[in-house]
């Protein structure tokens, strides 16, 4: 584990809320982790007016640089014209940044899409390592569960999943602590017998690999239940569990608020009860834990949530610092040479 | 809309608790239709032992007959096991009343995939129709929403997509009562670019089909706010999305109880607020819904949740009498006879 200081590079036009949001999280976990360096990165005239605005900025000012730039790839943007159009944008040069070692990590709250391409280009993957997944902490009854991937590939091939299986496990050794985190792969059954050909193949692989614990198929009520550390699956269907689990959670916090209006005695009974409430929201809704992973880079990139709000989006800053510190990016390439050197020796 | 007498065979010895829940249930479900009749199928002695200890039995007796069968499928039995070696069992009674016209409708809270496979059998698809589809309505804010399929079919072409659509369109305008229900695909994004191909030339499909009101692709989330009232997609995305709102729900319930056994305060704030939470919980567990159509087959059968409890199973043998008044198998054949017809003339 690296001790010594770490630094963020911060896409300070990213979001919905962009430097409203960025700035004011930045110097909040510049605050609370004293190791920590962030670069904004954006329109620097943008960034000094919020940081004005920043009472606790003179603390931490020696911590904080900005790195000016002139353009900003818009949430709806196409990946491929973000890619192509957009090289002095606030997340190629955050990007940049990693790759040209000035920065340890980066830190989006931009076009999902577009920051997986950019990534990908700049960065690229390690030897072993097919292509980036996107790994996601969904809540369980127990603590959460490292889900992957969440919308970066929507057909895998068993090898993929394979993949995607050894870097949750990777990940979740490294920032969990669990020495042999239960890897499982999501299906519609827990038998043998059930999903398509794809997924039994994975299956062969996690189990014929003697560094993951594998546990088998996993259902998605089986998340929630906290029966893995780790599920793979492709991005289509982690894409659906990730918004199945927003949508029943925000939709129950709906309920509760009209369980609440109700009459006198549900709103006097709903205001005791309301701190319990909130932090349950907090707990279940996978948007507020904010913060995912672009996994099997040459570098710590974190997505965080679009709509990320001040606290969520230091959530996101504090999550890319761990997976500096805990190493995460040599890791995984230092497994999978093991794995291409085991190879390459046996053939 | 029929208003005649509905019978009803119901496996009486399939789900978690055979005969102790769904005795009761008929019972329950007799009383509360009149025009309801009744075939329990399964074991003689076991049934008429239920229902001698229900006290209701007395006022609906001349509405409840017993069909008498000596073999039970499985909960874990294979389906090719149960069609092969289980010809006499409750399930497939059941079924085969449906076909001799002897019952109008079946209901079993047993083995769904062995289910399924005796529908199809016995039942068979009717012309233009490739494979029936599990539907079940899900919780939203405004609402339900017929989503399907649910684990059947876990490849599916864009033609089975089209056909599960339609279906749900038609189950929909007349359970529902909605003239042009909002029909969507499920997909990671609802930008037209996104998804594989499969799930392009099913938008392609649809938009094409003027009887649909084909609204375009919805993620997972979005089924939660209410914005379809009917969703397609392969079995495997539609078990994931089941299974993630059911986790996500007990885990809430979890949550909330482990809310409620704080300390003392919360303890009394929970006592105030229960009967809103409990509510709460039955509006938004699917499990507690009750009730996934087999939709596609000439004949209504319904799939109870294995693990129902009276009240549950009810539900289910209610949803069954409705789709036996609301004609769904003819409407359906009737609307893809019109597409065949149609199909036929223009060839």
């Amino acid at each position: 584990m690296k001790t010594s200081s770490v630094t963020v590079a911060v896409d300070a036009m990213g979001g919905d809320h962009g430097v409203c949001v960025t700035v004011p999280a930045s110097i909040d976990s510049a605050r609370a982790n004293p190791r920590l360096h962030l670069i904004l990165v954006g329109d620097k005239s943008s960034i000094e007016n919020e940081l004005n605005k920043c009472r606790d900025f003179s603390a931490v000012k020696d911590r904080i640089q900005i790195k000016h730039t002139t353009e900003v790839v818009a949430m709806d943007e196409k990946p491929s014209v973000a890619m192509r159009n957009k090289k002095d944008s606030s997340m190629r040069i955050s990007i940049n940044l990693v790759k040209e070692k000035l920065a340890d990590a980066s830190v989006s709250a931009g076009n999902t899409g577009a920051l997986m391409a950019v990534s990908r280009f700049v960065l690229k993957t390690p030897p072993g390592i097919d292509r980036p997944a996107i790994v996601f902490n969904i809540p369980s009854v127990t603590g959460h569960c490292h889900l992957l991937d969440l919308g970066a590939n929507i057909d895998c091939s068993a090898e993929q999943l394979y993949q995607f299986a050894l870097m949750g496990s990777i990940l979740s050794q490294a920032v969990d602590g669990i020495s042999a985190p239960r890897v499982g792969l999501l299906n519609i059954g827990t038998e043998e017998t059930k999903g398509n050909e794809v997924i039994k193949e994975a299956a062969d692989l996690l189990r014929a690999d003697p560094r993951i614990n594998y546990i088998g198929f996993i259902e998605a009520d089986g998340i929630f239940r906290g029966e893995a550390d780790v599920v793979a699956c492709d991005g289509f269907s982690g894409n659906v569990t990730l918004k199945a689990c927003e949508g029943t959670a925000r939709m129950f916090s709906q309920f509760v608020k009209d369980g609440i209006n109700r009459n006198w005695l549900t709103k006097l009974s709903g205001l005791t009860f309301l701190p319990v409430l909130l932090g349950l929201k907090k707990k279940m809704d996978p948007g507020e834990y904010n913060g995912g992973t672009m996994i099997g880079l040459r570098g710590v990139v974190i997505k965080s949530h679009g709509s990320a709000d001040r606290a969520s989006f230091a959530t996101a800053i504090r999550l890319a610092a761990l997976e500096v510190e805990k190493n995460i990016p040599h890791l995984i390439e230092d497994w999978f040479s093991d794995k291409t050197e085991s190879k390459a020796s046996e053939g």
